[in-house]
């Protein structure tokens, strides 16, 4: 099977990566986050964040979502986020059985809050039957690829803080946004008011680890305990560290997410030219939403995989990595244009 | 400072792992265990334990633990185990967190459980207003040293299957256990009538990740979701199961397990003539368990790290590692002289 | 304050009851479900449902309805219910953070669930990442008054059967249903599948306590423990049981019924002459929704006290109670007539 | 069967408690606190506790633990307490369920806690593989029905707050331990230091209903939603607010509990008197340990009903309650003497 777009996390690993594993694979090292490469990775991620923020290394996605909204939230908080939410659709009930919160969800059409969606749920507050709203999380990129600006995400954030409450990122994908903003990190976390933040590695060349990054540092001294009981506390942490080192330096980060963006404009284009394909979200990050012919998946995702999103609707999904190549694209759009044309 | 004896996870990584890592980075795989290395892995996993078993690959011990343990219990249930038990005292109340059951805690010697201990506990069956035990959870090694033989452990599984009960082994030292024991790994698990097994990784040498191997596999069907909403399930699970693969390959798991075991006897037997120095606990796996006078610690700590384990006897932990050698031992154990002596 | 619509919860409790009690406390009986009057308040219950029932006291309606979920579901499983639902807006988030579970809702216009809605979450099954649906709740009669036939809830259960899932049936308002319907309260429970169900003693005259009625035993050795857990059995059962012995000989609890949804009947007529009020939904059991004008809300309110429902659309809620007179009604009428004409 | 010795919640009601209910029960009140009863009944508590006090009604004593404890701790906190604990024992890990909380307890010989065996768990802080002590659960009379004096109690509350931690009092046999050291309610509860008290109901003559009455006002506000989805909220409130006004006038809940340790006293001066009875712990509530010869007890238990408290010890639990009378005693000593001498 030639290389497919199932997902991001079918790639494989940066080179760059596995040089800084085996370069921290010398000698012993205090574990738990005590070792020289936990200290160096922080440091690198204060000089793209600022001075004030708190890391804290974990194992995966749901594991860096569950412990940023735990830091803010107790089991009578509600969470406000989009039906499509990775928290809400994809991590099977995660969030209620480890925070016991409940997720106020509402629907869109491009998997983007507004005040105006999030106002649907801001109600019941001092109500003791009533759920309280506490926390707002946002994925960016969203799980439909599009991105927030930094004017929506202030807006999002101010409008929650003066309600006293929070606002919680997903970036698994954050790199993708901050490539196609062309913007720095700063402008649409630390100073758009995020206050806290999941920063993906996985989905971006690593072999595994995530990071928590706490703006708003205001609970932070519970953290350490409440990762040890959510089962995120790696012992080796050197080698989550240094990968995220590795990932950081020289912004290789956004290198290979402009890649992988550009890698999915070029597939959107052409694929788009094609009848019986119709784009169904503006590709703004790594990720094509398409409607194809429903009688065509299965033998395209035969020779070259990737996921049906919208069964009724006969969607797909198609996501570029940092390792899609431009013959990739140019095999699959041809592949495209012989089932379909 | 030089090597030390803080813990076997302040090691780095087998040169092995780091090949198989690299192998296994090539092309595009499917994620969440549809991956052709996951496969291998289990079957490497039968070809050792045999075919009649389940595994699911997790990211750390903690985590392994309460997937096993889930398996069995509902949070009325309670878990049988000793007052030195990992579960019980280095896991920040994970367990009651995350299974909601009561830990029924026994003192012990030499941190190892028996019918005797257990029956402690083997009260309230049928009474609503009491835990319900329905677990056994004991470690192999244990968490001082010390290695159950094959007839103790299968006494405890034949009374614990007689009293509709299950048996867990935290083998995060596993390893060390057969290497000591010379056994095959089925007569100590398998054979001895385990229902379920927190097989260690992180600890003998790789970079992260722990299997969960289930003998009794009557509960199975759920624990993909189970561990999914433990937050233990990784995406690119290949770079887990590529690892385990190495590690069993030509037994090179229990070749270095045997080397830190002949470490710890060395060191031990060194320590033991010097004056001052008392082993406490029979030197079975890879730890040693010494008290040495109480003003000296801190400046052996300082000269080379190990952690003190009972402060007001003024008893401290020594562990060997895969990677620990003869000359480091000789150099521990000429500081040991010069400054006791 | 006249005696108003807020709630039958507002409402004291039947003179039957308080001479149950007072028979019931001489002497001693022996605590947590070892007394006679549980007894006779069991075989009571199976003289109406059958004998092949197990029936657990609880204190409160949210006890019944977790500890009915508790009994079918592990955290992974989802609970298929409408958006309405009591236990999806008026328990605080009780649900999630008891059970662990995410509810899966649907909109509806007037509060039932039909097979239809309910297919829009019966997908996911088998994937580890999505919720596994395993168990129906529904209300009878509804949070918006109405009440299922013994068509829609046999339909709803045959479905849920053939598709490996439980029906819980919340009947804090049963006995409403069943003087609507005019049938036995076998034909809507029993007979018609519902696995298990919330007798609703409080809402019908009692001081406390709720039955929960499982017509599938299947997991029910577990209840009682599971019951403990949740700070739901009461130590003076005697004192739970009598009530229902009380309110069930000679079908007073379908007398009362009947006579607080002859009274809301009355007031739905009468008060849908009047210009300006829209009943909005059917009047089947003891409660009316109506649109009245907003600005005459408050005015009335002050008067004689009832809820706003729905803020947005001008609707309010009226209950009425086993309490409920008819000169209430009339006055309440006269009262609306001279504010609103 | 005559009236037995097996747990103060076999008696009935007090006379004034079914008075006040039915006095309660005339016309509508709103639900949920929000009637003039409960107004009433804080009112009541304050003028024993004092103004700044928070009250808060639930069903049961487990209930009331689990809220109190609820109130100051997050799940990776620790809650220190002796071994025979009810919530510790007789709760089926109630606690480790609803909080997520581990239990660190302490062996006594008589059911009392101090600072002594208090510092065995005062370890771990700020180490994240460690759960953090933060409060210090003690009952007052102890299940081994002794007594803590001011000074004891203060002892603690002062240890507790110089290390930043609470203090948790179960008091669901309070009123015995006042009766006993003649003090007033404030002397050993506000002026001790006490934060939260779980203030019995239902042994003292009610039918349901246990107040939490907070002296630590710093974390209320979140009370009620803690408490609803703790399933602790009733709805028809007023019934178990006019009982606690009942108890509270004239002091009758000090009354019926000097009358109850009363009776214990005279049964222990008695049966101690009786060869073969060797009465194991101070008695000063209403309980009384006593090991009585082991092949006597079950043909003592068919003619009047008591626990076995310890079956290895062959000792057995009596208690006295409101409406133990005299001859009540003389029976017992009578058939006790019958039967050992």
């Amino acid at each position: 099977m030639i290389r497919g777009f199932g997902s991001d996390n079918f790639s494989g690993v940066l080179p760059e990566v596995f040089k800084a594993l085996e370069e921290a694979s010398y000698g012993h090292q205090h574990s738990y986050g005590e070792d020289e490469y936990s200290a160096k990775a922080i440091a690198d991620f204060k000089a793209i964040f600022g001075e004030n923020i708190e890391v804290f290394f974990v194992y995966n996605g749901t594991g860096a979502n569950i412990l940023s909204l735990s830091a803010f939230t107790r089991s009578h908080h509600a969470i406000i986020c989009t039906e499509t939410a990775h928290i809400n659709v994809d991590e099977c009930g995660a969030i209620e059985k480890q925070s016991g919160s409940k997720l106020l969800t509402v629907p869109t059409f491009d998997g983007k809050l507004n005040i105006g969606l999030i106002e649907n749920h801001m109600h019941g507050f001092g109500d003791q039957h009533h759920v309280q709203p506490k926390i707002i999380s946002l994925t960016q990129c969203t799980e439909l690829g599009t991105v927030y600006d930094r004017e929506e995400l202030k807006e999002i954030c101010d409008y929650a803080h003066a309600h006293n409450m929070y606002v919680h990122m997903d970036g698994a994908r954050l790199s993708n946004a901050i490539a196609y903003l062309k913007c720095s990190p700063r402008e649409i976390t630390t100073d758009a008011g995020i206050d806290v933040l999941s920063f993906g590695g996985t989905k971006n060349g690593m072999i595994f680890g995530e990071a928590v990054i706490f703006f708003n540092t205001s609970t932070t001294g519970e953290i350490p305990f409440i990762r040890k009981q959510l089962m995120q506390l790696h012992s080796k942490t050197r080698f989550i560290a240094a990968q995220f080192s590795a990932v950081l330096k020289d912004n290789l980060w956004l290198q290979t997410a402009s890649h992988a963006n550009r890698m999915a404009q070029k597939l959107a284009n052409e694929a788009s030219k094609i009848p019986g394909v119709r784009i169904t979200q503006k590709v703004q990050g790594n990720e094509i939403f398409a409607i194809i012919p429903r009688d065509k998946i299965q033998v395209l995702q035969e020779q070259c995989f990737f996921y049906v999103w919208d069964e009724n609707a006969s969607e797909v999904r198609w996501v570029c990595s940092f390792d899609t190549t431009e013959s990739d694209i140019i095999e699959f759009v041809n592949l495209l244009r012989a089932e379909l044309c």
